[in-house]
């Protein structure tokens, strides 16, 4: 048993970088050559347990300085802090940082500093779940319906859901429970793949994935789109006729499209039977969402890999502008900004499938859409965990596909550790690979 | 005249924190010990003609840290660029900066990446006003329409907004310029303040300071409320027994509130007038605002000095959200997307009344709201800009305050140039403010 004086003891900070540009792995409309790196953060303390606490927010390259930078700031938060009480309750970790005036000032929840309260609110699950000897996907599904409503901070929410509503949905949502254990277990969680669809890939490269990603048993597949009408047409009949009628194909706008330009657009790509067109627009345009949305139904809007935080998603809710809430583990203030979302989705009877690809990110998602099944929303049915197959190798327990589906993990903590090896090796610019491209360049 | 081959040659950063929390200057209901800081840059050139560009971000202590190093983010993107290029059209180095793809991530347009450009466009235009020998609202007031049209990014405000609308609004405007202009040179621009009001101040204080307000010539001033609500009740009904019941008086929430709160809250204080509540609740509740509004009237809503981007103010305004515009110079990016907020306001025909206060925010948003006067609103009806008195005294060119007005500046630039000496007293942690600090702590 390890001692309940316990406290953190450092907040380590890795800026990693890897080269995906190089592939055009990644590409789309507004983002023609990422970096996939990560503001990595782990969390040391004194138990004597050997368990850490690992996190990180996800970025595309140039600015993952900044965002380390940011997770620096927190630190302060976290010396000290008595590890018993933070593994207990994350909740009271994730607002004090969030309340932290001085800090507030500079989102407030939004942006860069948001991003990094995440990663830390983040590395403080990964070790309560370690530390609890279970995958957080099972510590979050067992723990009681109030302890989860303590989670969630409903500063700016109660218009649209009360922690008496979300409490009542939670508990409704108990019944079951077992069955859809068992149903996760055996099969998994079902996953669509944008692996075929980058914007850099020629066509003969995106049919060859799209028919490998059918016979994989994906019922989904998604494309970028937003560059240039006259390819999305080519690209779209292209996956179409690669998948046949019964595969879904969502497309992918990545904020491209002014409000008329994305109706305009989307209408375009109907003759292919789109499911949905995924940002359309900017993340903050509530209402140009539900302009499109009325516009362009039957294809569902999706959007949330860049909503900033649960107020927004609230107002997509609210303002009925999107079908499907797309929840970025890494984008709001973590764990628990997560659960606000999966709550008020669910108040509105609104599907979560949450983003995923990046670094690190489909290790993380996964935990937080086996919960949703389990505890909150209780189905699977039109919902599906993204799933993009690189980048995994450089996680301890990288995600398992099977047939389709996410393998539900067993390992105890978030999937959220990265292998040390590759944070040394892809660390910039002094790691070995950064410093030998250096080298190569200059020389 | 300086070479046409001039290019800029140096990005300085400067991480400067004046101790306000010591006073209670600046303290409201959610920002109770704010010290004031600029996360502050200065672009230097080869020019050889003696001209820098300086501008800052705003923010209100820990993290002006993460703010700088956002801004040495940028960097790359401002050396070697050409002095006459820059000058003639900043709005390329805004579109650059929001334009980069893997920086735009860390957003995108919000929070501490966005507002890093900011300081940055703005300081760019700070050095386009000096080297064209004129303070930079006369500089916005002189240019073509075709011209300031062209400094603005109309993405995703087509649905609002098109650039053939803003150019007949300006248009529209030349007409009556020339007698606009004698009067803001005669008379300056109408001011409020909220040197009264702060949440930290006693009755005694705020009475006697809310009688100086008005015998200066103030119309206008403004409290911080939404701690407690009986404290309130009586800082209301003490400062309009002390400014009588033609004085305006504004009150002030820091976005304590949620949406049903401050419906309550806002009524509760009715008896005493107020005329406008703001930031009732969080900057990003575009919905919230508006159900507010439709409850609370006549008192007014009003918002901004912490709306992200245009977007933002696009929607609080397409959903008639709020009856007062506060642009702020220093948190969206910089003049050119200012120009995008005064042009949107002028459509929805919502009058603007710049944020302020701070460090320098006066100093800035004057030349905003004047050009506004001058070529887009036309008029200062129902306008005001905030006026706060500390911290002027570290700037080469304060703002001039003459019987509650703002004197148009007189002297080149965008008023942003911070005194060489505040700059290094007050840099953090090394200044000799800071270092002597420490010492006394440490001692």
């Amino acid at each position: 048993m390890p001692p309940t004086s316990a406290r953190v003891t450092a907040v380590d900070t890795h800026d990693v970088r890897f080269p995906t540009s190089r592939d055009l792995d990644g590409s789309d409309a507004m983002n023609p050559d990422p970096d996939y790196s990560a503001a990595y953060v782990v969390l040391r303390t004194d138990a004597g347990d050997g368990h850490e606490g690992h996190g990180f927010t996800f970025t595309i390259g140039r600015g993952n300085e900044v965002q380390t930078a940011a997770i620096d700031a927190l630190r302060p938060h976290l010396l000290g802090r008595s590890v018993t009480a933070l593994c207990a309750d994350p909740g009271t970790l994730y607002r004090d940082l969030t309340g932290d005036s001085q800090l507030r000032w500079l989102g407030p929840e939004k942006g860069v500093m948001h991003m990094a309260i995440g990663a830390v609110v983040n590395a403080a699950w990964d070790l309560a779940a370690k530390r609890a000897r279970v995958p957080l996907w099972r510590l979050l599904a067992d723990a009681d319906p109030e302890w989860i409503v303590g989670q969630v901070d409903f500063r700016y929410l109660t218009d649209a859901l009360t922690p008496d509503e979300a409490l009542a949905l939670l508990r409704r949502r108990r019944e079951g429970l077992a069955g859809r254990r068992e149903t996760l277990t055996r099969r998994g969680y079902p996953a669509y793949t944008t692996s075929p669809g980058w914007l850099g890939y020629d066509d003969a490269k995106l049919t060859r994935l799209a028919t490998r990603a059918v016979a994989d048993g994906f019922r989904q597949i998604k494309l970028k789109v937003g560059a240039d009408l006259a390819d999305d047409v080519r690209r779209c009949r292209a996956a179409r006729a690669a998948v046949g009628p019964d595969v879904r194909i969502a497309v992918d706008a990545n904020q491209r499209w002014d409000v008329d330009e994305a109706i305009r657009w989307t209408r375009a790509l109907a003759e292919f039977d789109p499911y949905w067109i995924e940002e359309p627009t900017s993340p903050d345009d509530i209402l140009g969402h539900a302009a499109i949305r009325r516009a362009v139904a039957p294809v569902k809007v999706a959007t949330g890999e860049h909503a900033q935080n649960r107020i927004v998603v609230k107002q997509l809710l609210q303002a009925e502008a999107v079908d499907v809430v797309q929840l970025d583990a890494a984008r709001v203030g973590g764990v628990n900004e997560n659960l606000a979302v999966l709550l008020l989705a669910a108040q509105y009877g609104v599907p979560v499938c949450p983003h995923a690809g990046g670094v690190g990110l489909c290790e993380l998602v996964q935990h937080l859409a086996m919960f949703d099944y389990l505890a909150v929303s209780g189905t699977t049915e039109d919902r599906v965990i993204e799933y993009v197959d690189h980048l995994h190798d450089h996680f301890l327990d990288p995600v398992v596909i099977r047939d389709g589906h996410y393998t539900a993990p067993t390992a105890p903590g978030f999937s959220a550790t990265m292998r040390p090896e590759s944070i040394a090796r892809y660390t910039y610019p002094d790691g070995a690979y950064w410093a030998a491209e250096e080298g190569n360049t200059t020389a």
